[in-house]
């Protein structure tokens, strides 16, 4: 099959199909989505080597489980062991045995074929779009933080960064009734927020700093945090989502005299992110820059910084046939 | 009256004594408690200038309310506006308007006599010695941690530092029936802790590392927080109680892999402190190194480098008498 492989370069590839292991489904992948997290592992992030990609939707073409087979499925990236102490107690996105597809020690998705535990699988609703459903992954990263922290109505909270994650951390924020206002560095972006009641400005046109309850960083970069921080009350609160490489220089004394919490957030809740696609609550059509097939994907990697969404469409094999329960998309 | 004195260098002075002023109470200081941020003060932290010293008890000598007139008590160290939008939250302690004696802003009380608003005061029970309620203002401090987050008596704790903040630290937490092991670098404090059925280790010496739900970072160095981050596992929450000095190389990557909660902790309930004191739940007395009179006061504070707490009492002034209700020490 083909696939898109980072072996210190990244190239597509023809490699063998992926076998049909106890407890897994075969998946064939419709649409597959970049996030800066693919990015940093084509720059030696977890020194992955491997099939990258791990934002996906697409249908189970071989299970055991017959039922599972023709359905239409999103899947939770970590893989975990299910009987270690973490896993035990709920944490499965923390499993120290995990892998993680497409970042270590599994490969992703941009191929014709994908192997994932069944545990891993969510089926989506007939009335979510694949161009919807692929959004699942990176929504569900969004929602964890409001699994890990109570964003009370009553709260001021800002977004710091308007890429692609921000923009779907204000969607999920929005939904509280909270006071939002996104900082950002691209007012092209803004019309869909403002269309959607949030604020977006520019951090230097806050007038207002150290004034919010909650503030996100989104940003990627290592100076998001100082934004963050800037923006915070004391006592209020600091969500890191940005998993940057590499050490900062920083000064905590100021965050324990402010009594700062600063909370890093990961991956999050599928079900609930297929809940609120499903409501029509989130909006991911304006967060799509390009769709691509298979064959330009090592292109739309080049495209995928700093733009919003790319997505690769991985087109049916020549010698594939439709299914019957395969009717979703093309 | 005499006082000590930070200006660069740190000296026994004659300075005037401080007036009285509305909805303030003058104090004469029993006993004065040398913290490390006293002895950075001393090097230079916030460029505070005036006479050092935070942690009193003390009996009022004048208020325009006579009724605190003889009435021992101890005081919060921050002085705020009360007005502000902070303070109305009820973040009084971190008025941005604020200041904190003995370290920016406003006199200390190593000295003969020390102003303070009456809001500052807490009455001290009989009870109390002297000894044990100049523990205070740093016992609150340790309280802030169950203030600020729930610790269950289920969660596995680590405290690490055993100096005189760790030590009290350790002393709320077991109040929690939680799990507590101190990581120190003294075992020559290990017995106090152990007779308290709290364990007491190395760090080299604990064999599983990210297994505790909760750390605390109370030793003040840089390398406490690589320590409580090492200890601490996916998911748990990890507090600073150190206001070190500038800045760190820090990779924060890792905690949002393992969705750390960092939360920054610093001044806490009076209120709690005394009833705890009261409730003869806190030993002091082990943490006491020396009392040493305010003539040595300067020689002290290089003894306090790395000792348990060294208090410096204040004698009466020659011209003193003793007061009616001024009884409970000499």
């Amino acid at each position: 099959m083909r696939a898109l492989v980072f072996d210190g370069q990244l190239r597509l590839r023809d490699v063998p199909e992926p076998r049909l292991a106890a407890g897994e489904a075969i998946i064939r992948p419709h649409l597959v989505g970049i996030c800066a997290t693919d990015v940093q592992v084509t720059r030696g992030y977890k020194g992955f080597h491997g099939i990258v990609g791990h934002e996906f939707v697409g249908v189970v073409v071989a299970c055991a489980d017959e039922s599972w087979i023709g359905q239409r499925v999103v899947g939770e990236i970590n893989v975990a062991c299910h009987t270690c102490a973490t896993c035990r107690r709920g944490d499965v996105t923390h499993c120290p045995e995990r892998s993680a597809i497409g970042i270590f020690g599994r490969d992703g998705a941009l191929a014709e074929r994908l192997a994932l535990p069944i545990a891993n699988l969510h089926r989506v609703p007939a009335s979510i779009p694949d161009e919807a459903a692929v959004f699942t992954e990176p929504l569900a990263a969004a929602l964890e933080i409001v699994e890990q922290t109570h964003v009370r109505p009553r709260d001021r909270v800002a977004v710091v960064g308007d890429g692609k994650l921000g923009l779907l951390v204000a969607q999920v924020l929005r939904l509280t009734g909270c006071d939002l206002t996104v900082v950002g560095r691209h007012p092209e972006r803004w019309d869909m927020l403002r269309r959607q009641g949030v604020q977006a400005t520019q951090v230097a046109a806050l007038r207002e700093q150290r004034s919010f309850d909650v503030a996100v960083d989104c940003t990627g970069q290592p100076g998001g945090l100082a934004t963050a921080r800037q923006l915070v009350r004391p006592r209020g609160r600091l969500l890191l989502k940005s998993t940057f490489h590499g050490a900062t220089e920083l000064d905590l004394a100021p965050f324990v005299v402010d009594e700062i919490t600063i909370i890093g957030s990961r991956c999050g809740p599928f079900g609930a992110a297929l809940r609120l696609l499903e409501r029509g609550l989130i909006e991911t059509a304006p967060l799509i820059t390009a769709i691509v097939p298979l064959d330009e994907a090592e292109a739309a990697f080049d495209a995928a910084r700093g733009a919003l969404k790319v997505l690769v469409s991985v087109p049916r094999a020549q010698n594939e046939t439709r299914g019957p329960r395969d009717t979703q998309t093309g």
